[in-house]
């Protein structure tokens, strides 16, 4: 029998390669002539480089950049077969590097990732995947676009730096000294937002208060990017701000989509990228999972594509969550069977402790049953 | 497919014929073809009856009999094939009969399970099972002997009614006018506790608290029952009181030892009586089920009884169960899965409550993913 791996992370307890190895020692301890085949699993955003790390051979880069609050710091990204890299904005720009008192959309800038871009062309990267998700910036993109060469001023023609405050003083841009290698560089952007640019839906809107911004800050940065924007629109003569996405990490979707950047779903570009298809299409069951599932939280997440690759080649799939809520029909109508980790009425809290216990109960139970049926 | 569903009762929640109901609602809902048998399980206690006539077609008998409190109290027994009758101890002498106020050793009796017997003999039985469990009495089945016709009198001679009070004043006795007919009819007695009458771990000592008795009434009842045993011994020239059960509902044991009933498991005996092992040798799928599980209580339970018989016809047998705890290893040497109804860190309470939705649910899982399984 084989058996491919596919959870995404159990967000708090366990990174998806824990969750898979934990899995693994289990189906291990039932059947050791069990293939186990590891796909750890992600959806952009925090995790994603140590699960594409399991399923392939990347080379770790490390690199200093300037930080969220535009201090240096020291960060990495991967490089795959020479010219492919992988880059996660959480380890450049991310919410968790930024203390809580400090969150404020004017002091945080993307800058860091226009250079760590910079740094994969170098090395010679043709193709760049960029994980977005949890960004601690509101900047609209403007910071990476000053690291990759765009010139920003003010209405006195003083050069703007690229931190959120200076998007409400954007009056002229220029691509002159935009680097010309990003033609020739494929841009691939997980991102599981459809959020556009501006308005109810916009970035600042939807995401501005969870990185600090006051309700005053939001309406001035919606107004702000919608300014930025329009500015940069009217150069190109080419409209980005409403296409699907563009609000995605404060904005940086925008700028992203401006400089040739294709935004889609995270699960899939990464499902892709480890060539999970490949391993589904000869296994004999799939395992996915998450953290938390219910039937409006899993449209697009990582599970939901491991399934429709399951599903599409008629493999059974698995879901183990650490919790299931709301209707199960919807998720039934997806996976082959819905189990949940828990084995007793207890807290979410005493379920985290004992989360690998857990999942390694739980994990021998489907696979027993697994095991007595395929055999018969 | 054939499915056998034989689950206890989920305590507190649903009776065991209620848990199929569900399970096999969940079935057909998954794949309408598959053939369903419900055969749900006790262990002799509250619910024998209805798990009985679930499986097979007997009659209802009601009777009016001697409460525990010496009240008289409609109650009922079933007759089988018009000579096979079950009877339940706690429907006649149950501790859920009695108000806590009222719970006193000193003034209840097991007179009225001498009565139903003879009410079954009567109508023609020549088998009688006797579900143990629950029970209100410490008296020894005094109260039982008597009702079937053994005289008891103190030291002045004077009758003594059967009461528990009545124990520790018992002198002489005299089985002249015990009803004959018990030598002829099969008294099999579903019990699961291996206590023996007196002494640290008899009837008085553990049992006795949970029925209203004070330390004072525990060591007094210790040296009673033990006196009065000695009495019925050393007339019969037998001795009974050491026999693993002596000691079940409040020393009952001994009293049916005495009268030639065999003791054993209640989950075997009713297991036997609906004739389960026919189906399960035949079944691709053993569902069993309770409200707790862990290594500990199992052992002797209907679930561990009917993982027994799957076993033993290499059916693949499912634990369902309220909540699993404890170290999962021995279960899973009995079961080939064992899961918990629970799907989301949730109370003791809100599971209860749920306690229907969370069993169709975790039954649409298990049954989906053997379903994949078995059709490959």
């Amino acid at each position: 029998m084989k058996i491919v791996l596919a959870p995404d992370s159990f967000k708090g307890s366990l990174s998806s390669s824990e969750v898979t190895q934990v899995m693994e020692r289990a189906i291990k301890d039932v059947d050791h002539s069990y293939t186990v085949v590891s796909k750890p699993m992600a959806d952009g955003g925090e995790g994603t480089i140590e699960a594409m790390l399991t399923s392939r051979k990347g080379k770790i880069v490390n690199v200093q950049c300037t930080g969220p609050l535009g201090e240096p710091i020291k960060s990495s990204y991967i490089v795959f077969d020479s010219n492919e890299a992988v880059i996660e904005l959480a380890e450049i720009a991310g919410l968790t590097l930024v203390p809580t008192s400090k969150r404020n959309p004017d002091y945080t800038t993307t800058y860091g990732l226009g250079e760590v871009i910079l740094d994969a062309i170098d090395r010679g990267a043709k193709s760049i995947m960029i994980g977005l998700g949890g960004s601690a910036t509101n900047d609209g993109g403007l910071g990476m676009l000053i690291a990759l060469g765009m010139k920003a001023r003010d209405k006195d023609g003083q050069p703007l730096s690229g931190y959120g405050l200076d998007l409400h003083h954007v009056h002229g841009i220029c691509f002159e000294d935009l680097d010309k290698r990003l033609k020739d560089v494929d841009i691939n952007v997980a991102c599981d937002v459809t959020n556009p640019l501006c308005g109810a839906r916009g970035a600042s809107v939807v995401f501005g208060p969870q990185k600090g911004a006051t309700d005053q800050q939001v309406k001035q940065y919606d107004q702000s990017l919608h300014q930025y924007a329009k500015i940069i629109e009217d150069n190109l003569g080419q409209s980005y701000q409403n296409i699907p996405g563009a609000g995605a990490a404060g904005g940086l979707g925008f700028a992203l989509l401006m400089i040739g950047g294709q935004l889609e779903s995270g699960a899939q570009q990464i499902g892709e990228a480890i060539h999970l298809e490949k391993e589904v299409q000869e296994a004999d069951l799939v395992i996915t999972g998450e953290g938390q599932s219910d039937e409006q939280t899993l449209y697009g997440k990582a599970p939901c594509y491991v399934a429709s690759i399951a599903n599409k080649h008629r493999v059974p799939v698995v879901l183990l969550s650490g919790s299931l809520s709301g209707e199960q029909k919807s998720l039934n109508d997806l996976f082959t069977s819905c189990f949940s980790i828990v084995n007793r009425p207890l807290t979410l809290g005493e379920s985290m402790n004992e989360v690998e216990t857990l999942l390694y109960e739980q994990t021998i139970q489907i696979i027993k049953l697994v095991g007595a049926f395929s055999k018969r």
